[in-house]
Formats: C-alpha cells, structure tokens, sequence
C-alpha cells in the first residue's frame, strides 16, 4: 500500500528540513509551546519522512544498540505499541520501568532512579495523566536530573525525555492529529481558516484526562484555525492551556472560542473532535483523595461524577449533529478508543454510524504517532537529523529482505 | 555440537523449498489441516534450513527491524521462549499484548486493537487454547482485522498470524514433533505404515487443552501413519478434528483408529505420545462456567473432573506398557512438561524411569519450536522465501562473532 | 563527556588482555574466588575496553541475534537496567523468565526449564538472593542443567550464567565497586595498603541480604588492601566468607580484621563502605518460615528485627565519623539505594550532608556495572575476546549515526 514519490521529493523535504535550522539536539519533547515553529514544523517534517522511508522498506535505524526506556504511570496498550514501534524503528530496544504500585516518587528517588536507568539509554518516554499538577512536574524532574548526571559525567549521553501524555499536554498524539489534518486537507496552509470543533462528549466512564483538549487547542490555534471549545458547566480545562490557545489564535490570524453547545460548535465545523473528560475540579478533587488514598471518597467522587456526566448523555456525536457541520461534511476526529453507543457501551461520545463511516479515517490518524514519537526522539538526540535521514535514504539498506 | 553438513546440501535443500512453489506470503498460520501438502513441507524445510545455519553461526536475519507481538491469552514460558527466539532470530522486536484480567474481547475492540498494534508489526504470536470454540474464531478476527487494516491502507505491511495454540490446534508442537520423528526415523517417507499411539494418560490435573491430541491425530494422519487415538470413554475429542483424521488417513494410504485402551494403543507402536487432556463435553461446560465467572460451579467441575481421572489412573505410561511396543522400543514422546509419577506429582502420565530414558530425546523434540515458528513466520511475510535463505547463506555473515 | 584516550592506548590493553590468557570461555561467573587472579583482571579489562569504546561511540555489538535470559527472584530495578543495557550493547535481546509467584523449583523442572529458555540463548543472568543457602545452589543446578544440555545435543550453544546477586556474592557490584576504586586511586597497585572499612549501618529495614558486605571482603583483601569489617553483635556473615578473606588477605600481603565499632573501621581509614544487612542467623531463620508460609511468624521476625536495629542506630555515616577517615577525606561507597537520614526515611545508613557530598560519586560507582555484566558475558561466551574487541575496534563503526 506505499504510495510512490520520487527521490526528488524525499531529498527536497530533507533539504527543509534542514533549512528550518530547528535546534532540538539534548532537549526534551514535554509541551508543544514550549516549542517554537521551526522546531514543530522540524519534528513534523521528520515524522513524514521516516513514514514514507518505511513504506519504502527503507532502513532508518539510527542507533545500532542503545536503551530506549517506558515509563507508564497509567494503563496504556496504544501509546505503549506506539512507543515500542518508534524505538525499534530507530534501532533502540525498549526497557520497562515498572514502579509497581509504589506511590509517586519524589526527591532523591527520582534523581537518582533517573540516572541508574540510563548509562545506556538514549531516549525515555514516560505517561504520567492522572494527577493535575504532577505529570508535567515529575517529566521536568527527570530531565533535571538527566542533566544534572550528564553535566557529572554520569552519563555519556543525555537521554531524550518524550511526553507520551501528562496532565497538560498530550504532544504525540496533537502532532499526529495534525499530520492527518495537514495531509487531509492537502498542506499546513489549507489548515488557516477551518474551523475545528474541540467539544467534550458523554461517556458513562470518568476519570478521563484533559491532556487531548488542552493539547488540541494549543495547537490546533498556531495554526490559524477556528477553534470553537465546548463543554457542558463545570468541565472547564487548565487556565493556564486556554490562555495560551487565546494568545495563539491571535498570533496566527485564527481564533479561540468557548461555548457550552455541542451544537454550536459543529454548525459549519470542518472537522469535529468530540471527547469525553472530566472536569478540571473533579481531577483535582480526585488527585488529592488518590493521595490520601481515601477508597470511599473516590468512590463517593465516581457516583457523582457519573451523575454529572450523565445529565449530559446528548452530548453525543450523533448524525444529525453531523449534519450541522459543513456541508454535512466535516472531518471526524478521536483520539481512541472512542466510546461508541451501542457497540462499546450503551450511550457514548459518538454513535456506531458516525463512528463507523469515519473509523478508517480514526485508524490513520492513530498511524501517525509511532513516526512522530520516533521524529521526536531523532530530532532531541542528533545534532543534525537532516544529514542522517539522507545518508540513510541514499544508503537504502532494505529494512526487511 | 553443530552437525557439519556440506554446502552443497544445505543450496540443494533450498532448491527443493523453491520447487515447491508453496505461496503462504500474505497468508496466515493457524491450523495444519488448512494447508495444503506443499505448504506445510515449505513450513518444514525453511525450519530445518534455519536450524542448519543457525547451528554454522550464520545470521539469518531477515528484518533490520520490526515488530513481533505475542498475545498470550493462557500462562506459558516455553512457547513464550520459543516465539522470543523464534522473532530474534529473524530480526524481529517481540512486544507483548497484555491484555491483563479483561474477559475475551469481541468487535469492535479485536478489530481496533488489531490495527493499533500493527502499524510497525511483522507478526503476531497467539495463544488462546482455553475456551472451546473461541480461540481460533479469536485468531480469524485478527486476521480480518488486519486484512481490512491493510486494504484500507492503514497498514504498510501485512503481519502474519501465528497459532501458538488454540483450542482446535497446536501446529507449532504438531510441526515440530513431526520433525523430530521425521529425522528420528530417517526421512518423510519412512513414516509411512509407522504406528503412532496418542493416548490419553492420567493427570491430577484438569482442564488441559486438547489441541495436542486434535492436532497429532490430523497431522500424522497425513503422512501415511497408523494412527491409534486411544482414551477412556467419555474423554472425546472434538468430532470435527476426527472427521478430518479419518479422512486425512483414507487419502495418504495410512490408518486411524480409536480405541479405550492404553494397551490396545501401544501395541506394537512406534511411536507413543501419552498425555493428558480433559474431555470435550467438560471443557465445554468449563468455558460456559467462564463466561459466567461461576466460581463455585467451577470449583464442582474441578472436583468431578478430578475424581473422574481419578479412576483412570492405571493410564500411566511404565516401563510394562512399553515392553508392548514393537520391539519394547517405542520413542516416546511429550510437548512438556509431562506429569512425571514421583518427579512432579504422586502418579501422573508417566514413570519416571520411562522419561528418563527418553527425557534428551523430547527435549531435542522441543528444540525444533523455535525453527518452526521462524520458519511460519518467514513463509507468511516473504513473497520468496527460498531467495532470501540463498542470499544469507552466501552472504555468510557470522551471527555470532 | 567522553575520556579521549588515544587509539595505541586502547590497542594496548587489549593487548593486555590477551597476555592475561585468562580461559573463562564456556565457563560462568558465580564467585568472584572461584576465579583466578588472570580471570578477574580479564574481566575487569574487558570492562573498561568496553566503556571506553562505549564512550567514543563505537559499536561493540558482538552478537547479531541472540536471546539473553533474565531470571529476577527478587525485585530489581538498577540490576534489571544494567543486565539489559549490557546484554543491548552486546547485540543480545533480554527476556524475562516471569516464574510467578510459583516457590522456589528443584529437580526435573530446573533441568527441564534451563533447556527449554536456552534453544538460542547466550546468557541468563539471575538474582536469586533472598534464601540463604539456595540462591547460588539454584544458579549451580541451572549450569549443570545447561551442561547436561550442551553436552547431549540439545543446545548448539552453552549460556554463560552470570550471578546477579546470590546468597553468597554480588560479583556484578563488587567488581563495579572495584573498578571505581581503581580509577579512583589511579591503579591497582595503589590499592594495596588502603584501608577500606566494610561496616554495618543502621537502617528502618529488615531482611537486607548478606551479599554486597561478604562479597566486598572477599574480593578487596585480594588486592592487598587493609579490610575492616565492623558490625554490632549478633549480625555476623557466612563463615565461610570470613575464611576466604582471611586467607586471601594472607596471600595478597593485606589484612582483615573484624570490629564491632564503626568508629574503629572508619579510623584512618581510606574508603568507608557503610551499608546495612540482616544478620545470618536472621536470614537463615526467615528462609525456613518463608518455607513454610509461616506469615505471623515472618511478621514476628519483622518486629524482632526491627527492635534489635533500632538499638544500633547511631551506626550512621555522619560528618563526625567522616572525620576520623584519613584526613577525614575517605571514599564513601554504596550499592544504592541507600537510607538517606531525612531523605528517605528519618534515620538511615548516612546522612544526608555526607551521602550528597559523595553522591555522583556512587551514581559513577553504579555506572561501572553494565560494564561488567557485559565483560563478563563476552569473557564466558568468547574464545577469544581481545581477538573480538580489536576487530570491532579497528572496524570503529559508530554505534549511533
């Protein structure tokens, strides 16, 4: 199923790549505007070049031996596969870090379990959702003690820290999102003025993160999209996210816009991304109750929260809500697995219609993690990714006889 | 300890796999009895030639890199070892699917879980052998998943899917026991008019799969064997596996026959393979009890089955049974770990003087697994598998320095 | 952060290293004093040939494919990392044999599993340290078995096994302790007449295993140095620990000498091993009831234990007793994790002002230890290894691009 493209253009988007000039070499990948576009368009441009060497049975690894270590705080299949592809695409060899059922480790610990698990390791990816105000701060203390043991001589070499999904942001899958989009509507520049609905969805779970929406809004608005936010009450997102989506709006021409109606949203939409969370409040509440390890508080919390949520169960993505979007026609979008009525559960975020006309769109725009984390960490741990990526593709080595 | 064979040899064994013309590439591997005859000597003689060049420290790896995935829906080590070998010998990463404690996953969840996993995947490995009637429908599913995957272009690449025991078959043990015996006996053809006894043997076990006796008896029958299927009344197997032994026995001029007797069975054998299994109709009733999670029904299944063994206890493969194979020299045979009386339990399914005589001899039999399924492996995903094993043998590179 | 060491530099120790012809090929490594004074500098060399390489970015990649078995009978985070960062940078895949919660296993099933994880196996590195007199009993049964094994034709290759920590020694730790040392004072000769001082420390913990101190002993006093082991009553080691260092300390022209005063061990002394251990009687206790399931009688044995520490808790590295090392400058050494006074507990081995002084220190001290797992694997799997490493040397491919 590879699609054919002449060496010219392989070489030419290397040679952007290049011209982009994105510094990325011993950082971390932890929050998408942390970064600046020369180093997203470079992170980008990676992801879609090793996607299209390895449909081209083009060999791309990187590192001949070397540690890529997973740390996940939270359950993860997806995420977990996605990860394991990239390392081994680039030649790394994937090592758990299983904390057990130990509580969050502080401190001393982090610092030095940091270290201990790198002598030989080039790149850590590490999910961390589940407790506001904690995923994002654990990611930056190991990326302090990394450099505090390379800067000693600990280290030879600096590991790659990648966000596979905290509490504010969930970059590998946004960057995957908008590599569909981008390819979807036929370039970044087709992107400005649609209009994407971010709208929160009923589902009879809860607990979910908010890092999808908040990343979605981050992002999508530097691209001088539309993008209308829509909640039930009470579901807000991170103050600090939705300021930074307002002031990218206003940067690049887009716009940011919060309403309380899945409706709304969807009228004239170009592309809708409804999804369940919770609402900021209840995973602050839930975060603490954790923490105490209070079972009858967060069961007492779940009882309600289902209850709220369930005040909201029209807040599906249904085939008349698609009719509102333009010309019935938008794009739609979901992170997986999406809660699909009658199929996964009785009433979820999108119906089986919906859900089922779209699901190969769904199964694409999932494609496109396991290059971008792969793009992530050869753009953290290579002085120049551009002069490898061609090498690479001018050797050719066959990547399966 | 490797064998020298002369290169001549080893080019002209690679002729004959070309010659067969056998196309498994884009194909699956799940049950003997769907291949054709060419098909499985193509499994066969990859497997050896892999075994020869692995034993001459020759690399055989034929992926720089890509993703293996075993899902191993029942406790195992050995298969598991002999997949992780089985992939690394071949170049191949193995992830594993933990499904955790979930229940059997049906729709929507098998058809996505299937693409999300294999967007970098070469194959993927399955046990699912408790459940009568679900394994190998489980394993289909994949592989329509994946089938849709790759059309739809979701995929770049196919995997192949691997039995590594359903509730049907076992072909990884089948194909390597036949292996064994094949170079035990001294050629494919030298089988022929060879008595083989499956019996049943006593366990103060219950609930073992009956994969191994379904797919020995479908196998063997194939190869001109005398098949005797001996086991005391109400052990059945599935009838549909017998239809296919009597009728694989009518084709390939060899013979099958079902008797209630241990000693009927090893009567002038050749071949003995005692082991235990627990009957069709209990299984059954066990995999309903399952889906129930009727704990206490499950626990009078146990008891009743136990005490049903119980009364055949006297199936014990001793030193007196086997002075009634031809010449008292029968091989014996077992997929491990066999309940030894007085070793690994009080009275099991053999003595320990008969196992010992034979125990190098069913650890050589377990020896071939790995080949076998690298060889699966290799059928399934190249289009010419023969080609590739030339290249790598002339090429010769060490795979140990 | 990489040493430049010139190119004659490293060409000449691998020269050393083959003046050594130190045979360690087919052979494991259990104990450091089952090994002559040639096998123990091979490793060493081997080691440190590799970390430079390592460092200069040079792949040393001896094994094309090949499985490396891990067998954890105890929880390890920092072993589990450098078993798989050293068996990664030699080309090796690990696998994990996951025996469950199944007890300790004899007989037929170690025979039988050694076998069956081996068929293209190169090395099994397992811990096994919590039962005093079966850890290195198992490792002896699980070699025999791969003897056995190799010997009748069932392996094409013979695993090196490799001691991640037994009930006797921690090779893997002391050989890394000893190689910082060394560098640390500028060569082996300078070790001689150093005073290192293995003490017992307090710590909140219990059922600490007896290894790192016995294996200390026994490895320092062969290198000529002054050993002081200190310990409260009652937490004395294998006696046949003791012997072996006593009469190595005769035959290197060092000494040991037993104290009960961490005061006395830290005098004058050069380096300060603080580190905490159940006593033997203790451990020998607790391994019958664990034997026995005995959990109330393991709880009372908890408490006893508890209280008896607590009684020695001015057994802490301090500021004050760092002043009565030589010049009140001695070396702080430690396995890691330690018992960080107000850090990770609220009274421990060290305190904090002491163990942050020396802390990159012993994170540099566990850096060593991928090395020597690995030195060790290509010491017992390799003819030749110098042969090996100045190939690899002179063919300088890099291990990452």
């Amino acid at each position: 199923m590879s699609v054919k493209i002449n060496k010219s253009e392989i070489m030419s988007q290397i040679g952007e790549l290049e011209d982009l000039k994105a510094d990325l070499y011993g950082k971390d990948f932890l929050l998408t505007w942390e970064k600046s576009d020369a180093q997203l368009h470079s992170v980008l441009k990676i992801a879609e070049i090793l996607k299209q060497m390895h449909s081209e049975n083009i060999d791309v690894s990187m590192f001949k031996t070397g540690l890529a270590v997973s740390n996940f705080r939270d359950n993860s299949t997806r995420t977990r596969f996605s990860f394991a592809s990239a390392c081994n695409l680039l030649g790394l060899a994937v090592q758990d870090l299983d904390e057990g059922k130990s509580q969050i480790a502080h401190g001393e610990t982090v610092r030095e379990t940091a270290n201990m698990i790198s002598f030989l390791t080039e790149a850590i990816g590490i999910r961390d959702d589940m407790f506001i105000g904690k995923g994002h701060t654990y990611m930056k203390e190991v990326a302090e003690a990394l450099d505090d043991g390379y800067k000693n001589g600990v280290l030879n070499q600096r590991p790659a820290v990648v966000n596979l999904q905290c509490d504010l942001d969930h970059p590998t899958q946004t960057m995957s999102d908008l590599l569909f989009l981008k390819n979807y509507f036929g370039g970044f520049e087709k992107l400005k003025g649609k209009k994407i609905a971010m709208t929160w969805a009923y589902s009879p779970s809860y607990g979910k993160p908010l890092s999808v929406p908040q990343g979605i809004i981050a992002l999508m608005t530097r691209f001088g999209m539309e993008v209308e936010l829509a909640y039930p009450q009470g579901y807000d997102l991170l103050g600090e996210t939705i300021e930074i989506a307002k002031n990218n709006a206003k940067k690049s021409g887009g716009s940011f816009k919060i309403s309380n109606s899945m409706e709304s949203a969807f009228k004239d939409a170009d592309i809708v991304y409804p999804k369940s969370w919770a609402p900021y409040a209840v995973m602050e509440k839930r975060t603490k109750l954790l923490e105490q390890r209070d079972q009858n508080g967060l069961k007492e919390l779940e009882k309600e929260c289902l209850a709220q949520n369930a005040k909201y169960d029209s807040w599906e993505c249904d085939a008349d809500k698609m009719k509102l979007t333009r010309k019935g026609e938008a794009v739609y979008m979901h992170c997986l697995p999406a809660d699909i009525t009658g199929v996964s559960c009785k009433k979820g975020e999108v119906s089986a219609e919906v859900f089922e006309k779209y699901r190969i769109g769904t199964y694409k725009e999932a494609g496109y993690k396991p290059f971008v984390i792969a793009a992530m960490i050869a753009a953290c741990s290579k002085k120049n990714p551009a002069q490898i990526l061609r090498e690479l593709y001018k050797k050719a080595e066959k990547r399966v006889l």
